[in-house]
């Protein structure tokens, strides 16, 4: 975990930064989830995209459970080293724990009191579970 | 900033959320930044995006200073409401302090210990100053 590039990262104060999921061929941005030190090591590793889960406080493998992994084709980190995008294929075409696409599938629409966040994107795999 | 559909998404304990700038055009990822209420209720309300400084702890209306301000075509919340993305016109072609079009110019080449971050964006305008 000690590798120069690795540490050229500006891990927050709990040792983490945000990772930002894009598909590769559609550009579309999947997720947004985080990583430390660990996940993006074996992230390079393997090829797969690993993150660190905030809620269960351990690696998180992405895919491990659901079959939704996300091979890497791209790793980038922007001009103050504090923010991550991996480019992914997203194998099953499922990114997200509700069976979507991607994460962001809501839209705000409207202006002002009256704006709302409207879903845009179908459900394809019911029953997805996060993992 | 009291409205329903900002009360919706899952400030974190700073009152912040990760905001992912996306080209509307090129769907390439311009940069990661952080939004508190405010600066997402004037986004809306001005089409113009408006973040978070952490480092100045103010609003930071994008492009004030630059002139790169971006034009916001689409707001995005994911599955768990806590990340924000952002479709933007990025007027001026520059998005990054820089001088570069985005700010995640570096890309992980190689593998484990030997890996190394590389530049692969040029500066397309030289002397750009944060704002």
């Amino acid at each position: 975990m000690s590798a120069d590039w690795i540490d050229e990262i500006a891990w927050n104060a709990e040792g983490l930064a945000p990772a930002v999921a894009q598909d590769a061929s559609s550009g579309e941005v999947l997720m947004l989830a985080w990583m430390n030190r660990e996940s993006l090591a074996r992230t390079l590793d393997t090829g797969e995209a690993v993150y660190w889960s905030r809620s269960r406080n351990a690696l998180w493998k992405k895919g491990e459970t659901s079959g939704h992994v996300q091979r890497v084709r791209e790793i980038r980190i922007d001009c103050d080293a504090d923010a991550i995008v991996l480019k992914v294929e997203s194998v099953g075409g499922v990114a997200c724990h509700t069976g979507r696409r991607r994460c962001f599938f809501r839209k705000l629409e409207g202006q002002g009191g009256k704006a709302r966040w409207v879903e845009t994107d179908p459900v394809v795999e019911p029953g997805t579970k996060h993992g």
